[in-house]
Parts: C-alpha cells; structure tokens; sequence
C-alpha cells in the first residue's frame, strides 16, 4: 500500500506556510554508517531513525526530502526503509524525493511509477540535460510537482551550470511549464545567482540546499531569494547540519530543536 | 554477497570484442507490465525473464545494461531482481547499469556502494551537468567505469545537448578523464553529430543507443562511429528489439537470434 496523497505538492507546501510558517526542509540523508549507535541494533535501523525524526520534527517542517542514494546504499532493506519512511510522513506534509534523475518518456514513465505511485511521495528533483522529456510525464498527474536543477550548491558547478549562463537558459527553459508544477533547485552557495534566477522566475517555489554542512549562509540566501515575504516560495532545505547534529540517544530532541531554530531564524527574517 | 569483480570494465570490453567479436550490448529494460505471460506467474518474473535471457545470448552478448528504472518500478522486489540479475552475469561480461546519476561527492559515494559493491556492476551512466564531482568518486577504483551522457537519442535532446554545441563542451570536458576508465554515451538518432565526437575522443568506448525501437540507422551509426575497424571501441546498445521482440515461450531463443544478427551485422560492416 503506497501513501495517500488527496493534494497536491504545491498546496501542501502553501498549506505549512500558512499554518506553521515554516519553510524548513528536513533532507533524510540517512546513511547507515552515520547513524547514532542507538539505532544500529534495530532490524531496519535507518526507519527507526527516520521514523523518530519525522516525529519529532512534524510540527516545523515544512517538508521532508529523503535522498534515493543512501536507501540504495543499503539494499534491498534501505529501499524498504525508504518506503516505510515515506508512509510515515502525515499526509499533509509534502514529501520531496531526492533523485536528480532525467531521462526520455518511456524511462521517466518507470520512474514516476516507482516514486510517485510504488512510493508515494509528492515531488522529485530532476536533472533537466535531456530536456522537456523529463518533465512531460510528470506533468501528467496535477498533484505531482518537479525541482529542476538550475543552479546546484557544488563547487564543480561552475564546469557547466556557470559555464556561458547555462543556468539562465534552464530557468528560461522552465517557464513552459506551470508553476504549480514545476520549481528550481537552486543551491545557497552561490547567492550572487539567486537574485537573478528569482527575478527571472517570481513565483516559483525554489529549492534551496548548501545551508550549513555545505557552507551557504542563511540571511544572504533569504535576502536574495524572497521578493514577497508574504508568499516567500522557498524551501530551505538542511541534512546533515539537522539529522546528524546529535549522534546520542537525543539526535531526535536535537533535530527538532535545530528545525524549529531555523524555522525561527527564517521567520524572524521575513517579519 | 555481491558480483565478484577481478578485472576491469575497460578490459571486459576488449576481450569480448577479441573473443566473440561482439560489439552488442543487450539492453535489460524489463518492464514488468512488459513481460512475456510465460514469465508473469513466477515468484519473481522480472529474474526468470532476465536470466533466460542472459543464459540464451552470452555467447553474442559484449554487455548487458539494465535499466534501473524499471527495477525500481516494481518496488522491492525489482531492486531484488536487479541484484541476482548482476550476479547471474558471467563473471567476464561487463554490466553497465543505465541509471543517469550525477551529484555531488558524499552523495555519488553512497550510490556508489549502491551500485558498484552492493549489486556488483562494472559501470554506470552518468549525468555529467554537476560537474567533475560526479566523476571523481567514481574513478578511485580503477575497475569502475562511466559513460557520461554527451548526446542523447531522444527528441528533447534539441532543449540543451544541441544549443550552442553543448554536447562538444561535455566531450571536451572528458578529456581530463582517462579513456579507461570515462566513456560517452551518443544517441544513434544523431548520427551526424557521432562523427564529430569521435574525432574529438578517438580513444573512448562510445555506448550507443536509440538503434532498433528510437529509429537510429545501425550502418549510419558504425560509419560515423567507428575510425579504427581493428579498436571499434563501441557498444551498440539494443533493448527492446531484443528482449521484446518475441513474447511467447520462446522469448529466450527469440533474444538470442537477434542478438546474434546483430552481432553478425556489425561484424560484417568491419570486415
């Protein structure tokens, strides 16, 4: 039995905005060699993990976003993690899956079936190099929603994405689609770029990942990536620097109080 | 326990093309909504379908590409069925898994246990638009090998490949990566771009898809693919012409048959 998802991504993400001000993304990168030694006995230590996260962090987080690479890590029994992690999550709290994957129709069609369907999240990230192939699929179903790379917070970023404006004509390429479907992944990294990729895309909701481990700093972030404070469209998505703060017996205690700490920094932001 | 690997991906190509003279790598897109009915009442149709099919055409078989999508469409099971499909590969034939990733280090680190040490394949596809941080992980293990998307069979390839000679700078971007170990994947359905990427890479092995289901012309392909007949140094990939040509019981002898035909035909082109 996959999730139930009666709404879609876009008013689920409006709806945490609205009723919990939050625009914190909790990243589920759950490697099964980080976890905290409280955990390793379980039979699947990486749901255990997960499942106690998601408990203690629901009433800030304005989303979850597992990344598919450390389920697959752990086999079979990380894919089964995944998907029991996923069913966890109230219904109204919007789930992003973490894949960048991008590929032509009949491909993506096996991919939405795993992830969308097998799986039940509500949106994924996608990589957008082989162009509109990857998102018509998707597009298909009005509840799903899709985060195109278009600017990504890693140093290598700069051998394409940086390279002759390519990460302009992503977000111009990305104006074909709806809004409500369609967002940017657009990494906290590189603030000189946010500015522009928002006035080129007002009111798409951004995905915005590289606070903390990877070193983007919050306010600049925020004051380049909000136009409206009153429907700032922005994910602030932070891992390692939330699920992995703590390794004791507390990581679950910590990870709440490090979502609602930024939680409140960004609110405190926008007032 | 995963797929013994004792020799590279690199020198597994070679030798099939010195062994067998194969050049046909047998695309594993098996799509369990696909399947022939024969198949579709066993514990877990998607291996009795791949294993019949791998035992039928290892004798014409240079490689075998799985399609992680549709491994993960079937959910759990799927992914189980990837990992005794690996293993059920003779040990000599490389297994490319067709997965398009392509993120930032810790992450590509996890899909790598994933892939190469988990389930035991000699290669991947990759997405290469984040950057050398893609690549970097992988290449630590002088076994592993990447095709790097450089232009792709699809339609929308149109949206980024070909603006302002996009595939050109992945192909010269490559270059920093030895040809052992980095090849590229170039679509048959742009077989006047082929020519110019081999002259720019003379030395890389080139995975070629989209002949047969997407359109592409095998002779055109080999003409403009190929500089050396004696170091053809290409896999030309072949997935649903193949594997789903025939869908009654004798799939398997079906796969084989066109398998060798192809093979036959490549073979006599270099002649």
């Amino acid at each position: 039995m996959a999730r139930i998802r009666s709404k879609s991504f876009w008013s689920k993400v409006q709806q945490a905005w609205q009723i919990k001000k939050s625009l914190v993304c909790v990243g589920l990168d759950s490697d099964l060699n980080q976890l905290p030694a409280c955990v390793k006995g379980d039979a699947n230590p990486i749901y255990t993990f997960n499942s106690a996260i998601i408990e203690a962090t629901q009433n800030y987080a304005a989303a979850y976003k597992p990344n598919l690479a450390f389920y697959l890590a752990a086999g079979v029994k990380g894919l089964e993690a995944l998907k029991v992690t996923v069913e966890s999550v109230p219904e109204d709290i919007p789930v992003i899956l973490d894949c960048k994957i991008g590929d032509i129709g009949n491909t993506m069609d096996a991919y939405l079936e795993a992830f969308f369907e097998e799986i039940g999240v509500d949106a994924i990230t996608v990589n957008p190099l082989m162009g509109s192939d990857v998102l018509n699929s998707i597009l298909e179903d009005g509840r799903n929603f899709a985060f195109v790379l278009t600017l990504t917070s890693n140093p290598s970023a700069k051998d394409f994405f940086l390279k002759q404006d390519f990460y302009v004509k992503v977000a111009e390429w990305m104006k074909d689609f709806s809004s409500k479907q369609v967002g940017a992944v657009v990494g906290a990294t590189q603030p000189e770029y946010l500015e522009q990729i928002r006035t080129l895309l007002p009111e798409r909701i951004f995905l915005i990942p590289g606070i903390g481990a990877q070193g983007g700093d919050l306010q600049t972030v925020l004051s380049k990536a909000i136009q409206n404070p009153l429907l700032p469209n922005i994910l602030i998505n932070s891992s390692r620097s939330i699920i992995f703060k703590d390794k004791s017996a507390n990581f679950a205690e910590t990870a709440a109080a490090e979502t609602l700490k930024l939680r409140d920094e960004i609110r405190q932001f926008l007032s």
